[in-house]
């Protein structure tokens, strides 16, 4: 087998919560072994870089940041090829958002500031509540542009358990402002490219796994690479048959053990 | 000109948040001396019936509970017909809908208590947040009914600003359950054939005044009834004369002042 790029999810692949999921370390550290490349690429926008990096090496995946990709990253990267020059930004999202706009000279500004920004960026938030809506629409009144990390609809949890993701943050503010977002990460393929570039492939040895149809898959399809649906997030097999082609991914598999396997004989 | 029934909408009709809209009281209260019926039906779930009477006492607008309709009751109307004895429900909403729900007998629960509930009830809430919103999607994914007050994406307030409605909380819970609610308020028409019943009144008597194309213009046109836009609130001219053909008003007013003269010109 050929020299591959794996370009992993985390939530819902890698671990739920603060659970690692069965087979994850041991099969990324074994395509280590073999020489293939690993990267990280996750809709997540909560938290940097390091505290990624952090969690997976507790998890016994040691890899960098030079490895990782997150929404949050992605829109960095988006923002600072527009200029940031005095440019401000409102943000409806965790530490992961602020720590990366901040890192490119964003100005973020606080709320019931909002009236002339920039942008608003929008990504999961576990404290959302109403008067942040209430700024972001007014902001987007006043004609700040709406970027959105990522649009998940859900996010999967320790025990199963699927809790409010990014999208619904996006839907409300889209639904109070009348205005739909730029969305950055996955299904979109901007971020996937910098990956591209990062570890200086092609998309025919690409290899992009993750949980969700809608993001990862579709991601991994348009930018030509191959596409693992794993069952240990928030798809099944019956929604991965039902869904229209773009959604459909390479190969699908229980858990990550049986990749290496379904990859050579396909 | 025949004895009418007119069905006047609140926010951004008769007042902006605390301040009445000039002409309003006037118009009203000439309507009730020439002999015609007035009643009200507000989207709006955050009051009971009584605070709405107050408040419209307040600005010089006398009436009773005999003719109000909100969404709240609405709602209450609806499930009580389902039948409530017994039944729970988990409300995303302000005090209107836990006291209409709380009148017909339903059992309310509390938050962290919604594994096992038979509907969840959504209207505005002033005080939404990420929390209210996972216990109404984990109620859902327990088999939860999804009952939405209304699905305005926004609300007129004081000084011209527009803030967001309970659309957006609508949206977010769909977007995180992947359910779409029964909405029970404008444009539906159960809340205006109560009216009607009310009033005992036909279509054609009735003149349903509104500031929103997609609730009250829509639930007046659905119902036969003549339907006024009043340009005093959310929708303007040009959304009308852009809007598809279930969504355009019998007359359009700048004002109420107008009305009377325009109904009679038609």
């Amino acid at each position: 087998m050929a020299v591959l790029t794996f370009v992993f999810d985390l939530d819902g692949v890698v671990y739920r919560g603060s659970q690692p999921i069965p087979d994850a370390a041991d099969t990324i550290n074994n395509l280590k072994q073999l020489g293939h490349q690993v990267y990280f690429f996750t809709n997540n926008s909560t938290k940097t870089r390091p505290a990624f990096v952090k969690k997976l090496g507790s998890m016994g995946i040691s890899t960098d940041e030079e490895h990782f990709m997150t929404s949050s990253y992605a829109t960095a990267l988006f923002l600072e090829e527009k200029g940031v020059q005095g440019k401000t930004a409102y943000v409806v999202g965790e530490e992961g958002i602020r720590v990366e706009l901040s890192s490119i000279g964003m100005n973020i500004v606080e709320d019931g500031m909002t009236e002339h920004v920039d942008y608003v960026v929008v990504g999961l938030d576990r404290e959302f509540n109403y008067d942040k809506m209430m700024n972001a629409q007014q902001a987007i009144f006043h004609g700040a542009e709406f970027i959105a990390t990522n649009a998940d609809s859900t996010f999967p949890r320790e025990g199963g358990m699927v809790t409010p993701g990014a999208g619904t943050m996006v839907a409300a503010i889209s639904t109070a402002s009348g205005v739909k977002p730029t969305v950055i990460a996955k299904p979109q393929t901007p971020g996937m490219c910098e990956v591209m570039r990062m570890a200086n492939t092609t998309p025919e040895q690409m290899v992009v796994v993750g949980d969700r149809l809608d993001t990862d898959i579709v991601a991994g399809n348009r930018v030509g690479a191959i596409s693992v649906l794993v069952l240990t997030g928030i798809h099944n097999r019956e929604d991965a048959e039902k869904a229209p082609e773009e959604y459909k991914p390479t190969i699908i598999v229980n858990s990550l053990s049986e990749m290496l396997e379904a990859l050579e004989k396909k």
